[in-house]
């Protein structure tokens, strides 16, 4: 019977095509596929909690894969992985889990963090943030980004022909604070788009700089027209945060 | 008469070999001093604080250079010099100093720090810290960093061949404390030793883990013997953090 092992995953994402195995491609996902092959002597599936694109990074990925080695307690695959893994992906923690556990399905909310550096950077930050030369004014940011919180139609931040079903997601929390004399936003949801997060960050900031009211603004949201929204902020500002599930 | 301009200069390390310039390799100064070849359409020469060694980091890099530019207000050379700039160099201050002003000469005393992680890492820590792979006792550390300062011989943290005429520094600060849960040990001298830092690091964690007790540390030190000293920490550890003057 083989045991269904959960790990807690860090990527740069810089030099990743993203999260997703593709052939040719230097993926997350692949990697440690690449990794748990060499571990298991035979070819391993690994399931990620959802996808991250290129460039974007991760603090608190969270992903899981069947084994048939009994041997080993699940811990022991934090170091037997991270030995074999380029430096730019680390496992931060290994656990067994219940034999249904699915890393997406299960998966009851995500948070992500987008890092905004208003002025000037050290040349450390630059991988990480979006460095914005000016700064915004977080106030009117806080109001703007509590107009999206709940059950809401994110049809205005999709990408032009997005195929979901439905985009109605719940948003749980979305804000702007401060950490280290950086501005950060942190938004959670049951799920998002494809590249939701960067255009709502893209979005907040193109109209608070364009001084737009409140009211105006509630009326963008509410035209579902994605033309009405604002760039898409670049992929180095963006931290897959957490996940948090129903069970462990 | 030329203008004399000081900058506040920080760098990440990795890509550099060292600041030094040197033909035919890429260093911090040498692509300074590109770029204010390029503001000025003549080559212009840049003096620093003091050298860092391939891999090293600063956060508080000073140099200065004579400008013969008279219509440019100081600060307007932090964007016209990050604009050429490669990123993983960035101005972050320019101001008018004194006419006599000398980074290396005028400088009262260097202060760097080492960034230790005991533990695991997040991928985007490893070009910036030694990672240690056990949890050292701060406050062993902290008594054999007590044993080091003041006027003191540092030959027994000199490099084979050093070819100092004193090597007699006055170290005014050196302690070792948690930081975001990182283990960081900030230094303070007048001057330093090659690789001094990095040798006093490696040193007092060597004798930490090897459980010595303070009276035979004094002793090592008082020996003035190289070969006792511990291995030579990794240069992604350390930051030159800080330049203070006599006067600005």
């Amino acid at each position: 019977m083989p045991r269904n092992i959960k790990l807690l995953i860090a990527y740069d994402g810089t030099d990743f095509s993203g999260w997703q195995r593709q052939a040719g491609r230097r993926t997350v996902q692949g990697e440690i596929e690449k990794s748990l092959g060499k571990v298991h002597k035979e070819s391993v599936n690994l399931t990620g909690s959802g996808r991250t694109d290129a460039g974007v990074h991760a603090a608190g990925q969270v992903a899981n894969f069947l084994t048939t080695i009994d041997s080993m307690e699940a811990r022991r695959f934090v170091p037997a992985l991270n030995r074999i893994l380029p430096e730019d992906v680390r496992i931060l923690e290994a656990a067994e889990a219940g034999e249904d556990f699915h890393s997406r399905y299960d998966a009851k909310s995500r948070t992500y963090r987008y890092n905004i550096i208003p002025g000037s950077a050290f040349p450390w930050e630059l991988r990480y943030a979006w460095q914005l030369w000016r700064q915004p004014r977080i106030a009117v940011l806080n109001e703007f980004a509590s107009f999206i919180r709940g059950e809401f139609d994110c049809s205005v931040f999709a990408v032009p022909g997005d195929k979901s079903i439905s985009r109605s997601r719940y948003i749980s929390g979305a804000s702007f604070f401060y950490e280290g004399g950086r501005l950060v936003f942190e938004i959670t949801a049951n799920a998002f788009l494809w590249k939701m997060v960067r255009s709502i960050v893209g979005t907040l900031l193109y109209y608070e700089e364009k001084g737009l009211g409140p009211q105006s603004f509630v009326e963008i949201l509410a035209s579902k027209n994605r033309s009405l929204a604002g760039p898409t902020a670049p992929p180095q500002g963006l931290f897959l945060w957490k996940i948090d599930y129903y069970r462990l």
